[in-house]
């Protein structure tokens, strides 16, 4: 029997394409976290049909109420707005959800514990991302040093990031050839009938398809 | 003006003598979890308590919905029964909630992050405890490493568990000496109205009292 895999699968393209690359060798369990961001129901809708997709053996969906009520990001407190523009500007955007790749991590590591997972698959990108520090790849050595130490001595879980250091094109280049569905993505953080196309999680986005020369299957709103 | 600290207030006595010994040198958040404990509500009244006597500034109760969906412990489970008899068994007891610390600790970053804290102190105990692997000194020293790398460059956490090597009985003696209110904490696993006296955390407890030659102010039942 394959070996079990906890996936950590916000709706977004990057955990698509790390749910991809992860079903040939594994069983999977889905993993949603709900922390108050502006597009949840359109993630969470995302993140269904994923599992149906994978045909995942278990998923679970958690809600980090803490992280709602700490505030600190435009993602989970409606009076901050949500940065349009170049993404790409050495500072940490408002969007950063202050540690919150730990919150989901440590959810993933006591799921996989109880279920005796042998990975934890998280679909975060450093090389061509937003700058968020929780996404560094010495982030996620570093919590798998304390999943070691943290855990019982026969838990033996590893992350696995595939995609942490691909740009955003190969992202998609990779998930056309492992046949990702990228229609039952969503990535905007404003919007959730059509994507807005400017935010800065819609620009990454974009410049990915235009990288691969694809066409993104999922609705722009025109611009106006 | 005195550093912020975020401090990990379960209820419990070693949270309190933790606190105690935070309270001269900073000044103080308190951080509680619900985790769908069994005794959560008598352990979230002795945090009111403990925070209106060590006079935090902020207060902050979040709730682990994701620990009490994954299951996996006594005290979460209302199917598994707490175990009873020696804590001290070189097995990890069914007390053990997978990772929980880990969940704790996110929290406390999230919230450090946000405030601009400098500590994160802990109550955490190893030498004379029950065994949960994140309880251990290099648990710890390995998460305070993922905070180095996952929160922002700005952000300067580290993370204190001053009664980690303490026995319970130096934990008693020590926060006698410190004017810790043992009167408004609470260990028992079992039941809220008055302690049982026979869980581990009980027997944990009543040993610490013990071995400082001190009475405990709490009720426990009497013998039936």
């Amino acid at each position: 029997m394959k070996p079990l895999a906890v996936v950590c699968v916000s709706g977004g393209m990057d955990s698509c394409v790390t749910a991809a690359l992860a079903a040939p060798e594994h069983r999977l369990a889905f993993l949603h976290a709900n922390y108050g961001q502006r597009t949840e129901a359109k993630e969470l809708a995302c993140f269904d049909l994923l599992a149906k997709h994978f045909k995942a053996e278990r998923s679970l969906v958690v809600d980090f109420s803490d992280l709602r009520a700490i505030g600190g990001s435009s993602l989970t407190d409606r009076a901050m707005p949500v940065h349009e523009g170049s993404p790409v500007t050495g500072s940490i955007p408002t969007s950063y959800v202050p540690f919150r790749n730990a919150h989901l991590l440590a959810a993933a590591t006591s799921w996989g514990e109880v279920l005796g997972a042998r990975a934890i698959f998280v679909g975060a990108v450093w090389e061509d991302s937003s700058g968020y520090p929780d996404c560094r790849p010495e982030f996620y050595r570093a919590f798998e040093e304390a999943i070691r130490k943290g855990t019982r001595p026969e838990t033996d879980l590893r992350i696995v990031t595939p995609v942490i250091s691909m740009s955003k094109g190969e992202i998609v280049r990779r998930g056309l050839a492992v046949g990702a569905p990228f229609e039952k993505t969503w990535s905007c953080y404003q919007a959730e009938d059509a994507a807005c196309g400017r935010c800065e999680s819609c620009r990454l986005r974009l410049k990915g398809f235009a990288e691969a020369g694809a066409v993104d299957p999922i609705p722009y709103r025109k611009p106006g």
